[in-house]
């Protein structure tokens, strides 16, 4: 199967800590990269990592809280003192930030390639990114702010040609792949073979990833992110401290594996944990028991799909 | 003896790797810190030192390069989120980076203390601080962009009185104050008792640690930091690379010797070091055949003056 994993760089809050970074991830799919948030500290995180990051085309920021941005413009510089980069980069970020960072490249940054700032609404449901296998769109979220998160989608794959079909009916080579776009055939008396008699649809069973960080308690994401292969959902406090939650609109571990229940998703991970925290046992064990299939995030730790 | 002591918290140049930070050191003068620079990652190092920040008042930044401030924002910051910081905190900036710092810290950051900004002309000899015990001033350095490092100065003790003497001559206890900040004393038939008769000078050397990272080789500096106590100087590469030095207004480690060398300091300590060496011992072994007392800094290390 492809490759669709995740790659938890920092999955603390607010301030990076000798526990935690603040929040970045590693989205691979098929190999393209995809960075998602980019807290103080992530490049060197995804040095640790060994990953490389030359087919890291696009980075998506969730929003204007610098423990989600606050490494960006250090590792984005560090493309070119390091890498030398000369590949464009497409950076996808809500509409607040755009003026605020235009001016950080501007003034702090030489860069030896073509920086791309594309602004977004979070307050909809929006296409960012899309390709042949996959595309990426926001998820609204509520977080006092404006802030998204952000879902990762396979393409579902393209019908199966059944060879003995196309061969009995005599289909040249060169028209296999109209046949293989969904094209009936016609043959020479004019008859009409229909493209299900020629093709059995792919068993690929496309994946789709949903990061959300930072909300509040949020069901309007249900109906987008329903069935999920994973979702990260921010778990900032356990339910004794839902008042915080509810003050920092953020969410309780209870409510992220409430999300995960109602929204009939395969696995949750939870993250962004609040400083106040020396152990994330009591928040899994709080998400467990409404939501079995869940794992805690720790840095350097890998999800695949 | 009072304490004077420097904290390496990032000795790296342009870009934080899994060997070392970039630039940072805390510097502990009487139990005041002072912190120079500040790379990003620098709180991190910061808690991992475990030194505790509340009397740090002053922050200092040499110059506009990512690697030398980009963590200051983030730190800055935390000092908020984290420690609920209420004293007024100084910020020391060359010019050129007054106008970009204050635009982020005011669209990134709700302090909950005064921030109190400082821009300074690199260009000549400026003190910046002062006060009753000591006091910091710029050193003009060469790096293509302003830029300068910083001389910490301990003043010279007041003279310590001698007990018999005063007594002898009935100086009352209200009165020893004055002798002590130089007066001398009327006796009541008008005779004046000179001060150097009731004093005798403290044997308290003041001690100085020059700060000089990032500067090509520049023998301009030498009069100025003449006999310090500790020169830190950037070794950003060896002999073999100087056209690289050259080219970046960097240093060798022979150019930081022969600095040190030629202004009889105490002891030398290097840093900056290049992306491009694995290990630092060659830039120590050249710099030692030059000037012997040198140490190749380290993050985590202290240098007690």
């Amino acid at each position: 199967m492809e490759k669709f994993e995740i790659n938890i760089l920092g999955c603390g809050s607010a301030v990076p800590t000798m526990r935690h970074g603040t929040s970045a991830q590693l989205v691979n799919i098929h190999e393209k990269l995809f960075l998602v948030d980019c807290g103080e500290g992530t490049q060197t995180q995804i040095w640790k990592s060994g990953i490389r990051v030359t087919n890291m085309n696009h980075i998506f920021i969730s929003h204007a809280h610098g423990d989600h941005f606050f490494g960006l413009v250090p590792f984005v510089s560090s493309l070119t003192l390091m890498l030398s980069r000369t590949d464009d980069l497409h950076l996808w970020v809500p509409f607040d930030l755009e003026e605020p960072l235009r001016h950080d490249f501007q003034h702090y940054c030489q860069l030896s390639f073509k920086l791309i700032i594309h602004p977004f609404d979070t307050s909809r449901k929006t296409l960012l990114y899309e390709d042949k296998e996959m595309k990426v769109e926001t998820i609204p979220l509520s977080h006092g702010i404006p802030c998204c998160g952000f879902l990762f989608c396979e393409k579902p794959k393209l019908p199966v040609l059944l060879p003995d079909k196309c061969r009995a009916y005599g289909i040249p080579q060169r028209e296999l792949g109209k046949i293989k776009n969904g094209a009936g055939w016609m043959m020479e008396d004019g008859t009409v073979i229909p493209n299900s008699e020629l093709t059995t649809p792919s068993d690929f069973m496309p994946r789709r990833y949903a990061y959300c960080s930072d909300t509040a308690y949020n069901p309007q994401m249900i109906p987008q992110i329903e069935g999920v292969n994973l979702l990260y959902h921010e778990a900032t406090f356990i339910s004794a401290d839902e008042m915080l939650a509810v003050k920092y609109a953020h969410s309780t571990a209870a409510q992220a594996a409430t999300i995960a229940r109602d929204a009939n998703v395969e696995k949750l991970a939870i993250g962004h944990y609040s400083l106040r925290y020396n152990d994330e046992k009591p928040l899994l064990a709080e998400a467990k028991t409404i939501f079995p299939n869940t794992e805690a995030c720790q840095e350097g730790m890998t999800i695949s799909l």
